[in-house]
């Protein structure tokens, strides 16, 4: 890994470090539980709870940018309830009501980075957490991608997004920097569409 | 992939799928949502909501347990949020407060297969739902396994596992039976432990 790109990577993490973190004690708007009893064909009755996320079960697209010179793209944000209150990965966003998981990703991508790709490839989906939730994210690798226009993020969203070589990627999770599922089962599925050397 | 190792999984599946679902209206006691204001080191401060579990993070160890005879041994059980309603994946469970995670690791293996490894070896960990979770899983595996005793589950769990090679796994992977980053992570971890040809 170059030095001069963990370096960049350190400052973008130090300016997005929780500093405080204080429990509001009021009812959660976004994160709710519901609660089934689920008859199973064996004859038994099992009750189970379901994490809902703004009413919905929390799909989200996922994708691996690719530019024109075979860098990848990665994000930077705040992720306040991790080890180090700053997460490394890929852009990524929830899949909203009927919408198609490549629209998601194109969207996403476009907000987080203001990259636009060539092309799009669906690499397969996984549950995140299946014991509690019907959340499913899809997978993409998104190849040919140039910068079209500026980052347009939510408010109260924080996101940097900086490129490196997919080989520096997948050292970053060896590393301990890249530690969420999403990016890692994402740089996994990927390799069959980087290219040797790169 | 062995025909009679398909049947066979798909006889078990047959008698977890959910055949119905009824949302009870009650309070979820499981799962909760609480929302915390955040300051972060740029002078930002951003309000976030968290998954708690049960009182706690949600932490998981996830095992993925070898035999003598170089197997590995799946699990599969009801996940009737998943669109299949039933999961194959392998053993885990949720770390206690305070427990270490590798006795985690052999408890819920034991409890779940009867199986006891001679040599248990963490494969790094990952967070699940940065977003929204502290939930970091710990992820082993389990060499030299043995069929010690029986499985004890708690009530409402209903657990079968079945054994096949780790590239039969994999198989199961693109087959789409396997679909929880839990197994899938692990499995691709495992990677660099199993013997050639199995």
């Amino acid at each position: 890994m170059r030095k001069e790109k963990i370096e960049e990577l350190e400052s973008i993490i130090d300016g997005f470090k929780t500093i405080s973190k204080v429990k509001l004690y009021r009812e959660a708007k976004f994160i709710k539980g519901e609660v089934y009893s689920c008859t199973l064909n064996n004859g038994k009755t099992i009750t189970r709870e379901k994490i809902v996320k703004n009413g919905k079960g929390g799909s989200a697209s996922i994708v691996l940018p690719v530019t024109k010179d075979n860098n990848v793209i990665l994000t930077v944000e705040p992720r306040v309830f991790s080890k180090r209150t700053v997460g490394i990965g890929i852009p990524a966003g929830y899949i909203e009501e009927g919408e198609d998981p490549y629209v998601a990703a194109l969207r996403e991508l476009e907000e987080e980075t203001g990259y636009v790709p060539n092309k799009l490839i669906s690499l397969g989906g996984f549950y995140q957490d299946m014991g509690c939730s019907s959340a499913y994210n899809e997978t993409f690798i998104a190849l040919d991608c140039e910068k079209k226009t500026n980052q347009h993020l939510d408010p109260g969203e924080y996101i940097k997004y900086f490129d490196c070589t997919y080989d520096e990627a997948l050292e970053l999770i060896d590393l301990g920097y890249i530690k969420g599922c999403n990016a890692i089962i994402t740089l996994g599925k990927a390799k069959k569409y980087m290219k040797r050397g790169n």
